[in-house]
C-alpha cells in the first residue's frame, strides 16, 4: 500500500477587500507564474506564465494572419539617430532607454537603444522596401521582448523588459491606414473578450493620452476588480508622420511619389495582469478555459486501489486526444487536498477526481473552478461533458466580468459625481477636449481620460470639468 | 480580357563552382529571407526567411515537449558580476559582449551585458528554485536572441544578432546529466536528418574546441556543398562547473546537501544558412518540403480563360484543407515565366499549373524543384499524390546530401592527405589528443577539429599529425 504523506497547503492570500494590491501580489508569486530576477525591474517567466504567454501568441496570431500579416523580425537594437527622426517620439520614449554604449571592448560610436518599441527600425526598412503602389500593403508583425527603463515596476503590470507583438503596417492612402487601425482594435476587442473573457471599452485616446508621434491612437480598456482601468491593447494610425522623417514614398499608379500612411498596434505580458486581476478571486486565479496551460486536472484518489491509475490514465489519454490540454497529476507525496488546492491556486478550470467510489458508479466527480459547483459525471464519453462545461466556464467568466464592468460604470454629470465613481469605477462624462480639464482631473482625482467610446451620443451638453460647451463623451478612470 | 504584361525576371546567381561564397550571398539577398540593417552586423528577418524559422521553432518545439521540457523566458540583460562568476565562461565570452551602462537619463551602477547565452541568469534562478530532490529534474528551455558582438558577419552564419533556442537543464546525478545531454543531440540529429534532410556527423568536441565552462560538448556537424563543416547545433554537459559557483544545491533523499548537474544545449538561425548551402543550386534554393513556407505553388495559366480562376482555388482549398502548405500565385502583373523563375528560387517543392489545356484533360502540370521534372497529374485526388511526392522530395533531398557528405568524406593517413582532403571536404583521421596537433593542423591547413564520431573504432595508431601513438578519432574540416 502507498504511503501517503499528509501535508499541508499552506498558503495564504490576503483578501481582495483588504488590500487589492497585496492580494495581486500574492496571487502572482504564488501560482507559479514569474519570479524576480536581479536584474532590475525584470521577470523571469516560469513554465506556467509562460505558457499562457505562448497561448495567447498562438490564438492572436491565427487572427493577424487570417487578416494577411505577415511576422517578421526585426534588430533589437536601434542606432540613436534613427530614434531621432521624429521629434515626438523621442521625446516620448528617449527618458526610458536602456542604452548600449559599448560593443566587446571598444566604445560604440553611436549608443544604440535597446528597442523600446521598434517604430523607427520598421520605418528605415520600409523606406528601402517600397517604391511601388505593387508593393503596397506591407501588414508586417513581429513577437519580441522589449525594454523600458521604468522606475517602479509591478509583475505583468509594468517591467523593464516585457513581452508583446508589435504590428507595422504601410499604406497607401489615409482610408487603408485608418481602416486597419480600428481593424486591428476590433481583434484586439474580440481576443479580449472571447479568448480572455475579459469585456473591455473600445474607443479612441485624447491627444495628452496618444502615442508619441500617433496621429490618432485607440485602445481597448478593460476593468479590475478594483474598478481601476488597464489598457489591454492599443492600435495607432500614424498618417504620414513616420513616412514624412523617414521618406517611405511610393510612385502611385498615376506616376506621382505619394508619402505612405502607417500604423502600428501592439498587446503585451500586461495581459496577464489583466487576466489575473479581472478573474482572480480569494483562493487564487481562475483562468478562461481557452487560455488556460491546463483546462482540466486529473487527480487519482486512493491511486493504490485496483484500477484507479489505470483509469485515470486512459482518461488522460481520451482528453488528449479529443484536444483538451489535460494534466494527470499523479504525484504520490503530496495528498489530494493539497492537490485540490494547488490546482485551485493555479486557476485550472476544471478537476476531476477518479477513486474507487466513483469506480464503481462508472463516474467521475468533476469540480468547477468558477463556481465551486461538483459534479458527478458518467465516464463514458466524458470528453464531450468537459468540453460543454468548459465553454461554460469561458462563458460564465465573461458574464461575470462583463456584470461587474456595468456595475461600476457610472454616467456622471458633475465634477463631484466624477470623483466619486472613479475610486471604484470608470465615469462616463462629457468634456470639452481641452487638455486642461484632462490635468486638473487627473490633479484632483487621480483618475485619466481612457477613451472616447465610438458611439458618442451625448450624455449632456457641458464639460464635467469646466461646464464649458462639450460635445465629446469620455471615460474617465484611475489606470495601472 | 485581361492584360498581361511581358516582364522579363532579371536574376543573376553566380554559379557554384566560380564562387561558392558570391553564390550565398547572391541566394540569400535575392530571395527575400533576409535583409541588411543600419544596425551593426544585424540582420532583419523577411517574412519568408520569418517563416522558415517559425517552422523550425514549431517542429523542434514539439521534439522538446515530447521529451518533458517546458518554456520559460529569461531577462535579456545579465549584470556583469553574473557573468562573472564562471572563469572559463567570462573569458570565453566577454569579449563579444555588448554592454548596457546607461537607463534612462542615468548611469547604471553595474553594466549589464546584452545576453550572449543565458547560462549564468539561468543559474542563478536555479539556485532559488531548486531545494531537494523533488525539485530535480528541472528541464527548460528558451527561444529568443542573442547578442555577440563579432567582428566579421555574414547572413544567418555569424551575425551579431542571432535567433535561437537554449535549453538549460538540472539534474541529481552526473549520469543524468550526461543522458540529457546525448538525447537532446540526439533530436538534434534526427531534427536535422528528418526534417531539414541535412545529414550531420554526431560527436563530441575537443577540449579545444568546447564551450566555454562545458567539461563535454557534443555536436552534431553538416556538410556544406564546398566541403566545409557547418556546427548546426551543440549539447553541452556542465558537470558542476556551474553549480559550485552559483550555489545549485539540493538535499538529497539521504538528506545531504549535494551540487547539481547541468547541461545545455542549442541550435540557431544558422540552421538556415544550412539549408542554403546543403541544398541550394545554380537557380536557387531548393527547400525540403517539412521546412518550406510554401510546399506547393499553384500557378494559373490563361487565368482569363473558362474555368481556370475559379479551379485554381479549388485546388488551393483542397491543398489547404489536406494541411499542405499552398501558395495561390494569381498576380495579374506578371508572365507565368516570371512566376515560374521567381518560385524556383525560393525553392518551393512543387509548382503546379492549371491552364485550358490542362483543364480539358482534367489535369495539372506538376514541377518538382528537385529534379525539374514535368508530370500530368489528374485534379481528381490530387492532394494524395502531391503529398506523396513532397516525402519522395523530402527523401531525394536527404539522399542527394549525403551521397554529397560520404564522397567528400576521406580517412587520411598523412598530413599531406588531410592537407589536400580539408580543401574540399572532410578528413577522419587518428589523432594524438594534444592541443598542439590541433593547433598546428589549424595553422597550416585552415582546418579545425569538428568532432569525434562515437563509433571509435581506430583507422591506424599514430596522429596524423605528429605520428606518436593515437587512439582517437576525428573529423576535421575547414568550418563556417
Amino acid at each position: 500500500m502507498a504511503k501517503e504523506k499528509k501535508q499541508e497547503f499552506v498558503q495564504h492570500i490576503t483578501p481582495r477587500e483588504e488590500n487589492f494590491s497585496q492580494w495581486y501580489t500574492d496571487v502572482v508569486t504564488q501560482t507559479d507564474l514569474m519570479d524576480y530576477t536581479p536584474v532590475r525591474g525584470c521577470m523571469a517567466l516560469k513554465p506556467y506564465g509562460n505558457r499562457i504567454w505562448e497561448l495567447i501568441h498562438e490564438q492572436l496570431d491565427a487572427m493577424f494572419q487570417e487578416t494577411g500579416h505577415e511576422n517578421v523580425s526585426m534588430p533589437m537594437l536601434i542606432p540613436e539617430s534613427l530614434l531621432l527622426k521624429e521629434a515626438d517620439h523621442v521625446e516620448g520614449f528617449a527618458p526610458e532607454v536602456a542604452w548600449v554604449t559599448q560593443g566587446g571592448t571598444e566604445p560604440l560610436q553611436e549608443r544604440m537603444a535597446v528597442r523600446p518599441t521598434s517604430e523607427t527600425i520598421f520605418c528605415t526598412m520600409f523606406s528601402k522596401w517600397v517604391q511601388s503602389w505593387r508593393d503596397l500593403p506591407l501588414k508586417y508583425n513581429q513577437w519580441c521582448s522589449v525594454m523600458r527603463w521604468e522606475k517602479t515596476t509591478r509583475p505583468f503590470l509594468r517591467t523593464a523588459e516585457f513581452w508583446w507583438q508589435e504590428g507595422h503596417t504601410v499604406h497607401a492612402t489615409a482610408e487603408e491606414a485608418e481602416e486597419e487601425t480600428r481593424t486591428m482594435l476590433g481583434i484586439y476587442q474580440r481576443f479580449c473578450e472571447e479568448n480572455l473573457a475579459i469585456p473591455v471599452y473600445a474607443g479612441q485616446k485624447s491627444d495628452k493620452e496618444k502615442f508619441a508621434g500617433a496621429r490618432a491612437t485607440y485602445s481597448v480598456e478593460a476593468m479590475m476588480q478594483d474598478g481601476k482601468a488597464l489598457q489591454a491593447g492599443t492600435s495607432h494610425n500614424f498618417g504620414t508622420n513616420f513616412a514624412e522623417p523617414f521618406e517611405i514614398r511610393y510612385l502611385s499608379k498615376e506616376g506621382k511619389l505619394e508619402y505612405c500612411h502607417e500604423t502600428s498596434w501592439g498587446v503585451s505580458t500586461r495581459l496577464i495582469g489583466a487576466l489575473i486581476m479581472t478573474h482572480g478571486d480569494e483562493r487564487g486565479l481562475r483562468l478562461p478555459p481557452k487560455i488556460a496551460p491546463y483546462q482540466v486536472v486529473i487527480l487519482p484518489i486512493a491511486a493504490h486501489k485496483g484500477g484507479v491509475e489505470e483509469r485515470c490514465q486512459e482518461v488522460y489519454q481520451a482528453l488528449r486526444k479529443a484536444g483538451i490540454r489535460a494534466k494527470l497529476d499523479d504525484r504520490d507525496n503530496v495528498s489530494p487536498g493539497w492537490k485540490f488546492n494547488e490546482w485551485e491556486l493555479k486557476g485550472v478550470p476544471l478537476r476531476v477526481e477518479i477513486g474507487p467510489k466513483d469506480l464503481e458508479k462508472g463516474q467521475a466527480t468533476v469540480a468547477r473552478r468558477d463556481t465551486f459547483e461538483k459534479l458527478a459525471l458518467p465516464l463514458e464519453g466524458l470528453e464531450d461533458a468537459l468540453r460543454a462545461l468548459l465553454d461554460e466556464i469561458q462563458q460564465n467568466l465573461y458574464r461575470i466580468a462583463d456584470e461587474f464592468r456595468l456595475a461600476h460604470t457610472k454616467d456622471v454629470h458633475s465634477f463631484e459625481e466624477l470623483r466619486q465613481q472613479v475610486n471604484g469605477g470608470y465615469a462616463r462624462a462629457m468634456w470639452c477636449g481641452d487638455r486642461a480639464c484632462e490635468d486638473r482631473i487627473k490633479e484632483e482625482t487621480g483618475a485619466t481620460s481612457r477613451n472616447m467610446p465610438f458611439d458618442q451620443t451625448p450624455i449632456g451638453d457641458t464639460c464635467v470639468c469646466c461646464g464649458k460647451k462639450a460635445d465629446k463623451v469620455m471615460y474617465f478612470a484611475k489606470a495601472y
